[in-house]
C-alpha cells in the first residue's frame, strides 16, 4: 500500500509514463490529450451515449460561449461560477460590446432556447445531452482528470411537466449510473448533499462519490434537481389544458473526465495501471517470442491472430518493436493491457497460446481450438475480479463512527440532527467534509453526533478532493 | 432550378426546418447543433476517423487555448489569423499576464509539443488528427455550416523526414478524400492555389472544392505542404544518424462542417434534401397506414419490421405521431430521408413492403422474402445516383474559355502563364478567384489568356463562397 503522498506522486508520474496524457502544454491546468488516453476517453463516453440515447435523450451540440447578459439571469449561479469564468473581452482588434463568456457547464447557454423548444405539453419531457469541453479557472492545484481548467465534460439537461416527473428522471439517471459502474468497474456511494454544497441555482443536488486509495473521496458525478429554479429566469413554459403559462421543472446529470482520473487511481498495483477491458484501448497485446528457428513461422501465425481476433471484435495490437520480449511485458503492464498473448515456436508446435492476465499476473495455456472461448472468459474474469475488489475495498472503508474524534481515513457514517450548524461543527471538528445522506442504503442513527438530538439520519463524513 | 437568390434563401430556410441547426443563438455565427444535424455530423466524423486511423494516424486532443507568445512565433500566421481571433484577456477577477486565444486553427497549440515529441527518426512519421471545435471572428455575412465563428473542424497534422516524405503524405490526403467523397456522394475539384492565396504560413496548398448550386465553388478542405516553414520557428528537429539536427517537414489537411453544408446545397430537390444513406441520421422511416380494421396487426408488424431492420444494421425510425400519412411523407422527404416503407393492411394481406426512394420518388413493392435484399439493392441505388446525377453536374459546368468576357458561372477552365500580375488581371475583369492549377487532371492551354505567352499551364476561375 501506498502513502498518500507515495500515491500522489505515482499518480502524476503514471500518467504521463502510460501515454495517457502529456502535461507539458504551456497553460496550467491544461493538458494534452494522448492518443492512448483519448482513446481510453472516447471509449468512455461511447458508453455515455450509449445509456442515454437508449433512455430517449437526444444529443446536442450548444455554443462554447455564452454572452454576459445571459450567465447573469439567475443570481445563484453566478455567484456559484462567477470567480471562475474566462472571459473572451476582444475580437480581432475590437473590444466586444458585450463580453462573453467560455461554459463552466451550459445551463446559462442552453436555457435561453429551452425557452424557445419547450412551447407545449407535447415537447416534455425534454431530454437533451452533450458532450463538450469546459472551461473553469481553478485556483487550487491542478491534477490530471481530476482538477483541470479545461475539462472534458458530459452534461445531460431535461424538462418536466412537474416536481414529479423530474424526479422520476433522477430515478433514471441513478440506474444510469448503475450500469455505468459496473461497465466501468467503478464502485460508488450516492448522497444528497447538504444545502450548503449543493449545486448554485440547485434546488438539491446528488453526488456520486468513488473512494480513491488516499482515502479521499472523489466527486465523479451529480445529478441536479432545479425544479423551477431555472426555468423562472429563462422563461421556460409550457401551455397547459386551460391555456395557463406553467413553468417546466428541470433537471441535470452531470460526469466528466474526472471518471479516468477514478478508473486509474483504483485500479493499479506496483507494476502500473489496469484498465477494465471495456475501456481499454488496446485489450489484448500479442508478443512474438522469436527463436531463431523458424521466425517467419511465429509471425504469420502472429499475424493470422491478429485477424482473428480483430474479426472478433477485440482490439488487439501486435507488439513488433525490436525489444526484448521482457521490455515489451513492462510496458503493456505500465500501461494496463487486461490481456497479453505470448506466441513462440513451442506454442505453435503444441498448438497453444501462452495467455497472461493483467490483474493477477496468471499465465494459462489455451488449445487453439479452444482460444476465443478462453479469451473471453478471461476477459469477463478480469472485469468481474477487479470490480469485487474495489467493492470490497471500498466496503471496508465505510466506517461507523460515534466520536467526532473517532473519524479515519474512508467514508465516516454518524448520526446528524440535519441542522447546518451541526454539520459545520462535524466539518471543523474532523477537517473533513460532509458528503450528505446516503441514498439507497439505510444506516440507522439514534442520535445526532454533535447535538446528541435524538435522530435516524445518518451522514456520511470524508476527505475529498 | 433556383436562382441563386432563391438557393440561398432557401439554404437559410431548410437549415432549420429540416432540424439540422438552431439560429436563434444569441451570438452572431454562433449556431446550436440540434439532434438530427449532429447526429449527421457525427457520422462525417467517423469516416474520418476509420480513414485516418486506417493510415495510422493517432487521434488526440489538443487545448483549445492558445498563449499570445506561442501564437506569435510563425509571423505569416499570425497576420494571416491576426485579425480573426478570440482573446481571453480575464479570468474570474484576474487579468491574465498572457493574453490566451481561442484556436483558430491548432498548428501554434501543438507544434510547441511536437518539439517535444518528436527526438529521433524513430519518432517520425508523427501522424495525428483531431476533431474539435475552432473559432473565427467573422466579418462577412455567417451562414449556417459555411461561414461560421464556431466552427467544427478536422484537422490533421503529420511531421516527417524530408520533403519528398511530406509529399507522400499529401498523395495518401488525396486518396482519402477521394475515398471519403464516394462515401459522401460529394464531387469535388483539387487545385493546388495560387501563391497569393496560401494558407498563412504554408509552403503550398491544395484547396478541395465541390461547386455549389450557386455557380460558385465552396472549399470544403484543404492540404497543405508546409515545408520546414513551421518547424524552424518551433525547432521541431530529430537527430540523424550523424547526430545533426535536422528540422521536419510539415503537412496538414483540414476540413470542417461544409461539408455538411455541400452535402445539403448540392442533394435536394422542391421537396426538401436528400440525404446519402452513409450519413442519414435515419435511414429508413416506416409509417403505419392505419386502417378501421385490424390496426393492432399493422402496428405489430411495424414493430417486427423495426427490430429487424436494426438487427441488420440500419438506423429506422417508426413515426407513430397522430397524423395523416402523407404529412408524415412531407416531414420526413424535407428532411431527407433516403428510404421510406409504407406499411398498411393491405400489404400485410399481400406478403409485401412498399418501399419509396427519397431520391426519384418511385414506388415498388417488395414481397417479404426479399425485404433484405431489396432495400439493400435500393439503398445502394440512392448511393450510386445522387452522386452520379452531382458528378455531371459539375462536369457539365467545366467550361473552356479564351476570352476573359465568356466567363461563366461554374467553373472557367484558361491558360495562365503563372505570373502574379496576370493572375490578378484575370481576378479583375472576371469579378472570380483564381482556384488554382487543377490537380490530378490535365487540361492543356496554348497561351495565357491575359499577356499571351504561350504556355500549357491552365487554371480553374469561379466565384468562390
Amino acid at each position: 500500500m501506498r502513502t498518500p503522498d507515495e500515491f500522489n506522486e505515482w499518480y502524476q508520474d503514471i500518467v504521463e509514463k502510460a501515454g495517457l496524457a502529456d502535461k507539458r502544454y504551456p497553460i496550467k491546468g491544461m493538458n494534452v490529450w494522448t492518443g492512448y488516453g483519448w482513446k481510453a476517453m472516447r471509449l468512455i463516453d461511447n458508453y455515455f451515449r450509449e445509456e442515454f440515447d437508449g433512455t430517449g435523450h437526444d444529443e446536442v451540440c450548444f455554443p462554447l460561449l455564452i454572452p454576459q447578459n445571459e450567465f447573469q439571469k439567475e443570481a445563484d449561479h453566478i455567484k456559484g461560477f462567477g470567480a471562475e469564468v474566462y472571459w473572451v473581452t476582444h475580437a480581432g482588434e475590437n473590444k466586444l460590446d458585450i463580453p462573453l463568456l467560455l461554459r463552466p457547464t451550459s445551463e446559462t447557454a442552453m436555457y435561453p432556447i429551452f425557452h424557445l423548444w419547450v412551447r407545449s405539453h407535447a415537447d416534455l419531457p425534454l431530454k437533451t445531452y452533450q458532450i463538450v469541453n469546459v472551461f473553469r479557472y481553478e485556483t487550487k492545484q491542478t491534477r490530471a482528470f481530476i482538477r483541470m481548467r479545461e475539462i472534458h465534460f458530459f452534461e445531460a439537461h431535461t424538462c418536466h411537466e412537474d416536481f414529479e416527473d423530474a424526479e422520476a428522471q433522477i430515478k433514471e439517471n441513478l440506474d444510469i449510473m448503475a450500469r455505468l459502474a459496473r461497465r466501468l468497474c467503478l464502485p460508488y456511494v450516492v448522497c444528497k448533499r447538504p444545502d450548503w454544497d449543493k449545486f448554485a441555482g440547485a434546488f438539491y443536488t446528488i453526488g456520486i462519490d468513488s473512494l480513491m486509495p488516499t482515502g479521499r473521496t472523489l466527486q465523479m458525478g451529480s445529478i441536479h434537481q432545479y425544479k423551477d429554479n431555472f426555468s423562472k429566469p429563462y422563461d421556460i413554459t409550457y401551455e397547459d389544458e386551460n391555456g395557463a403559462h406553467i413553468h417546466v421543472h428541470q433537471t441535470t446529470y452531470g460526469m466528466s473526465e474526472r471518471i479516468l482520473g477514478a478508473l486509474i487511481s483504483i485500479h493499479n498495483d506496483e507494476r502500473g495501471i489496469i484498465l477494465p477491458p471495456d475501456i481499454a484501448p488496446i485489450q489484448i497485446v500479442i508478443v512474438p517470442i522469436i527463436s531463431k528457428t523458424e521466425p517467419e513461422a511465429v509471425m504469420a501465425r502472429c499475424g493470422e491472430l491478429v485477424d482473428v481476433l480483430k474479426k472478433s471484435g477485440y482490439r488487439v495490437h501486435l507488439d513488433l518493436r525490436d525489444l526484448r520480449p521482457g521490455n515489451k511485458f513492462y510496458d503493456w503492464e505500465l500501461r494496463g493491457v487486461p490481456l497479453r498473448i505470448e506466441l513462440g515456436a513451442r506454442d505453435m508446435k503444441a498448438n497453444i497460446i501462452t495467455l497472461a492476465r493483467r490483474d493477477t499476473g496468471e499465465r494459462v495455456q489455451i488449445g487453439n481450438d479452444a482460444m476465443l472461448e478462453g479469451i473471453s472468459e478471461n476477459m469477463k474474469a478480469i472485469q468481474a475480479n477487479i470490480f469485487a475488489k474495489a467493492e470490497l475495498i471500498m466496503r471496508n472503508s465505510i466506517h461507523n463512527v460515534d466520536d467526532l474524534k473517532k473519524v479515519q481515513p474512508g467514508i465516516n457514517v454518524m448520526g446528524w440532527c440535519g441542522g447546518e450548524d451541526c454539520g459545520h461543527s462535524i466539518e471543523q471538528a474532523t477537517e473533513m467534509s460532509v458528503l450528505g445522506e446516503p441514498v439507497g442504503v439505510t444506516h440507522s442513527a439514534t442520535k445526532c453526533i454533535v447535538c446528541g438530538t435524538s435522530t435516524e439520519k445518518s451522514i456520511y463524513v470524508a476527505r475529498t478532493y
